[in-house]
């Protein structure tokens, strides 16, 4: 054991965080909770967790929150107008309610934290933008893998430099709990995220998609000029998209290839990133996430340990415990909460954020609705290339 | 996202815990304090965190506790003294302390939850085991490998017959930390970990032979019944073993074979068992947790992952999170904390322990001093056969 | 070691094989000559080994040859004059000298055993495989991928419908060892390789790309009817193509992704295929070739191994060695020697081959000059879809 | 592709080489002969390939000897007497008539290249040194892992001190093929592999074990001085141990475990060799052979590539193709035919051989039987430390 110190730790009063949606049934939700318990920054004592008053009511009182709202619009109003209210929100629904509800809280003045994907639609997204520009309120948005250490690791490699120019992006995120027609058992996960209602344009490319996606900018710092698209629906009768390919091209000449899939058999959440330079490559899988591979051309691959001293000081940053000791997926959506924290307290005091926090943002999740638009677009014109600007 | 529930959740008004250890500097108290934390049964409120008051104090107000005491001693008359006290206590200091911190919360009435070992003699753990017994208190050791889902399902399987005979169990837990007399640097983890008068007659073996040999004992059921082990000290200066070797006999003929190494350059955190029987192996390494290798002899080696359809109901009640999203070290301390809450609420109630709940204790605690004891003695003797009960 | 029988051996005089090329500082011209040697097939008696008559001589004579000749035509014409002919050729020069080769020996009425690309024209190799029918000649082409046993293993299930409907095939093959320009440091491969007098159209393409695309063929028994392809050259001052991707569709509206580099750090020689059906998937990689990984959905994931009780007929065909010995490239290599070796023996006594009998022909040859040929259209069109037949 | 130069081929005439055993239903005597193939050194001639008349003839009809011997006496006097003997004979038959075999062959002047054990008694082997010694006659033994490039690689690294002071040594081979009584269904291999009178008085452990103990001294260049042993037989019925544990001392105070199993279900032929010392450690698994890992203490792991640049000349020496294509089993193998036909080459000039030329011979095999004796006599005296000089 070489590490002194565990995770960040309560040193302020913690903060009020209100959730919307991730009641009965739901998964993200209690996720969501536990990254947020996890370093101890916030305080859950109001929510609106369910569709129905009825459910919303059992579900917060399961949670002993202290505030239990029949519905989203009355928990902004009702928030607002208390001294002690809550300083976040954390909205955990489908898809296609995250706009409204976050325009809701953003006007109550309420920092927003949202799950991807903020709007079924691109202006959607840029309206929002806009409103917590206005409200000075911070939209974040939990594209939870970049909170692993060794992907701050890489980002960090790559914008010093380490990998030379880029050439080749190699994203993949595989699953395959969608082979079969889940969605018509009833099971609830894959009832909305097929139904374009719901989870919008896209099927696949909206649920991991867009992390994939997400993952090889955040590492890179580049954002592809365009992309041609295949969607794809291989199970009969579904309505959106169940496994997708896209080519990308980026503005310097790199090139990348995206590969999500939900009916992929033997693939449990197989997001995997690698990255070619002129001076060298990388790999991360976020199965194995404390491992990063390094290859210096012409010189054997390295394995990068989270919480070695090989690994750098973004990914120490966001390190709790000793190398050896794994770190998963819970931690790393703790980062990205624990991140917003210091944000919000920075918002608190009025005092500037620290350079080094990082969380996604709006930004994020409008890039990502563009992706989706645009590979949308191509798919349907029959694979043709698309800008994505 | 298949699996629609997270982790069990705030039902009934959370346990009051206190903690002593911990303080500025440490490693596992922080462990600890995330651990409670993550679901949502604990509220710690009251500690003596460091060796001295003004490092107590300072800790202490650092996390933001109600209650800081000077010293244990001070900690748990005061506690006794309150209708509010804390109803459990964690330990977290270097090993010599923690027999008398706990024999003191025991007499003032209060569950223990402590690191391991318990003591540093084995008759001070008997001692404390009548105490517990007499003063019907929880005394619960964190073993946290216990933990993990795929090693609960592991000893499901072997519980259940799946292996047939059990023939060989090899275990081992290489660590390279201690590759250089990092103690003479004043690293306050290696410092106290290899001095005699803190650590106890054992210095690797008690470290992380202790978890080896929980964790054979754990997924096997079976104890052995003698030992022949060699002690090794490969670091000039150092007082206390830093490498281990352990032949084991069990009482069915099976034979097993420990390791143990803080010395071994390229381990970070490297426990990994392996058991063979009659009818088939299985495999499983903690830095990559989240999958068992099982083969029934003559088929293809099979990989389980937590969270599949395939992981037993044992490893289903311990996970929190879908398959392919990796839980890592503290969530399976952290089920080490949810199982003992689970104890502590049914005491609370006087109501009987749900006969799934499973944690280690004080029994286990014994049978890891006797382990160190006997391989202390045998390769004291220059290694020759000891018996173990 | 539970395997009776070691590899074919010999039963009937040997094969008398000649080369052209593989002389001095050439590759793949010692990898013939030890696949052609391990099963004790063929006897090589012949060659003309090198682009001069000096070196051929030098060349032939290191190797202990019979007959040695200054150039493939005088080689062709001598042979055809004998009455103890060599009964096949293995090609093995750069690949724009292939079809001119061939077409001399087959003219000579001595079988062809061909490396990879067959020709740089679709259209010759058109022309060589009319005029090997009508010499009722064989011409095999070393696309040796197939001879791996997990390879045939993968292809017998697919073939016997394991996986149901085939959805998504993404094939890769990555190295590194053309990131920087080595073909101006004069090094032999590199240089012709990137020469597109010698290599044709296509480099990386054409070099390893053909590979991935036959693998891919060849386990899934499917062709593409179109693709898109974008190729890059990422290395200033080369003259073709360092890195490929391909989308690719299939007939029953399967969607593959093939992606071929040789700038890509930290891969040696990154074969894989992965195939997707309605019942499961496979996962296979050349650089660990003993395994496959199949699962059936639903169910773990299992491994398959080269030797054991579960690899099925078609793989215990072709392995030599019990499970756990490691075969690699030249036993694959020398399997299509040996598969070829039967069809030759068929012939020469005038008996059908038997039905078992496997290896890469000319149709192959063809079908991987149309992939290079679309792919390079497709990519100088923009990245535009282009049929394949 | 960077790799100029296949394998040794050949220069001057192939060795003459015979073969006593190895017929019908043998595994072994088909991977000699391959092994004796691949690089072109030797030539098989004739042979005594079973164990009556009858199928020795038919046997050696099958793969075309010149020469067919009724048993081994006639072909050592038959080749004896021939101005064109045999100039080596290869030893494939179980182990109890090694030594004879052996002997015959080196009183007809005949280099000896026999499979491990040499014989069954540690004095057998001494007598059969001595004989090689008077009549100046090579004396090889296929520990066939010594051939593998990266354990060159490893031996390099040991023997120039990049590891520092050897500390811990830690082998085990593993395989499960004896599982169940398979010698009960009359298999050939598990027949006189578990009977005394064929095997010796070590199952596993003299058919693996010592493969596992050669591997650790060739790497280490260490033998060590003292062990304890652990043979145990699960399977009823099975007259020879099927599991072996062994603590090994060396005289600079390192420590060693030995591991090795017939019965450990999901391992195929799981030979693997870890070692540690004061500025590093090594991995290197022989399923997965060409890749080494090497950890300089505090520095990340480095995968070590065979046929890389980072190879080093040792491993270099003894690779036939670039990295990334996999050599195997029959590779190393025909590496070790191969060194020993730079040294029957060197005897038959009367020159030096070659000082890199490394093969393990009758000194091996003596080793191999002191460890068979003192493991048997250690595990007979309850798991007694025994010496090993």
């Amino acid at each position: 054991m070489t590490i002194e110190a565990g995770g960040a730790e309560l040193r302020q009063a913690r903060i009020r965080l209100g959730m919307v949606g991730g009641g009965e049934g739901a998964f993200i939700g209690a996720v969501h909770r536990m990254a947020a318990r996890l370093d101890d920054h916030y305080e859950l004592i109001a929510g609106a967790l369910s569709s129905t008053p009825e459910k919303s009511m059992r579900s917060g009182a399961a949670l002993g929150l202290d505030r239990i709202y029949p519905d989203y619009r009355a928990m902004a109003i009702g928030e607002a107008a208390r001294g002690d209210a809550i300083e976040a929100v954390a909205i955990v629904t489908p898809n296609d309610s995250h706009a409204a509800i976050a325009e809701a809280f953003l006007e109550a003045g309420i920092h927003v934290i949202c799950d991807k994907p903020v709007a079924t639609r691109r202006s959607d997204a840029e309206r929002l933008q806009a409103l917590a520009a206005r409200k000075q309120r911070i939209f974040a948005v939990t594209h939870n893998y970049s909170g692993y250490p060794m992907v701050r690791h890489a980002r960090r490699m790559i914008a010093d430099g380490a990998l030379g120019m880029l050439r080749v992006v190699q994203v993949e995120y595989a699953q395959d709990w969608l082979t079969e027609p889940l969605e018509q058992t009833g099971q609830k996960q894959a009832d909305w995220r097929t139904d374009p209602a719901r989870a919008g344009a896209g099927g696949c490319i909206g649920d991991i998609g867009t992390h994939a996606y997400h993952l090889a900018h955040y590492v890179t710092g580049a954002l592809p000029d365009a992309l041609c698209a295949e969607l794809s629906t291989f199970v009969t009768g579904r309505r959106l998209d169940d496994d997708v390919q896209v080519m990308l091209r980026y503005a310097n000449g790199a090139r990348g290839l995206l590969w999500a899939s939900q009916v992929a058999p033997g693939n449990e959440n197989g997001l995997r990133l690698r990255v070619y330079g002129s001076l060298g490559g990388i790999e991360w899988q976020q199965e194995e996430p404390n491992h990063l591979r390094w290859t210096p051309f012409g010189q054997p691959t390295q394995i990068i340990g989270r919480g070695t001293a090989a690994a750098n000081a973004d990914a120490a940053r966001v390190s709790r415990i000793p190398s050896g000791h794994p770190e998963g997926y819970l931690e790393g959506f703790a980062t990205v909460y624990s991140e917003i924290a210091q944000a919000i307290r920075a918002a608190r005091s009025g005092t500037p954020v620290d350079a080094a926090v990082d969380f996604p943002t709006i930004e994020d999740g409008i890039a990502g609705l563009a992706f989706i638009e645009a590979a949308v677009a191509s798919s349907g014109a029959g694979g043709t290339w698309v800008a994505l600007r």
